[in-house]
């Protein structure tokens, strides 16, 4: 059995990503939804720290790389279709999403509306020192 | 304030999709992942069970129009980037999977490998009286 058998297992879409869940691995609360490609699966599983690709800045991300708030991987599953993996993660920091809330699920449907329900626990401008992404 | 407003919040991707994310409301576990077009999410806003677009028959799918595992949910979340859902959910029968699972997400990985965790709760065949998606 070499490395990249599970890694062949993954069904890659035609951009080679796969849709990667980050939950918190106490609460099971999804704090944020990425995209991961070979490289940052392979790194993730062999580091224990979450890597995405960022289709943005089209490149290899280790989550926290800037702000601090590193992932580190408790258990990693894939679906019956091999096109979503899921992630029990601790959050360093408490913060994953880049608005400095816990979650980037801050927003809930209630009344015809997305409604802002959580807090910044951190200001985005301290956290990233003037970076933002 | 139309309908209309919160669903062109959503940041509809080139076909139209949206990445949908259904877990249990008690345990937090994620159940499984879908996508959603504007139709199916309004559909499921308006009427609290899950509609989703299935890519591989290209149409609206009433999760459990088969099965009858319908999924009755209890919260709707957007993240910050507006491109992916979350639902809360209460799901009916138990089986989320079409391989008769609870979860999609019924492989772990350990050891460089793949491994199945999750028994099969009830044989497809059953569920789906011969019919396969």
């Amino acid at each position: 059995m070499t490395e990249s058998n599970w890694l062949d297992e993954v069904k890659w879409d035609e951009k080679g990503l796969v849709v990667a869940i980050a939950q918190d691995a106490v609460t099971g609360r999804v704090l944020m939804v990425a995209y991961m490609n070979r490289e940052s699966l392979q790194l993730t599983a062999a580091t224990g720290i979450a890597h995405y690709w960022t289709r943005s800045r089209q490149k290899l991300w280790k989550k926290g790389e800037e702000s601090g708030h590193l992932q580190l991987v408790k258990e990693l599953r894939l679906d019956c279709d091999g096109d979503v993996i899921t992630m029990q993660i601790e959050q360093t920091g408490g913060i994953a999403c880049h608005t400095g809330r816990e979650s980037c699920f801050y927003r809930v449907w209630r009344d015809g509306q997305w409604q802002v329900t959580d807090a910044v626990i951190k200001d985005p401008q301290a956290i990233y020192h003037g970076h933002s992404h």
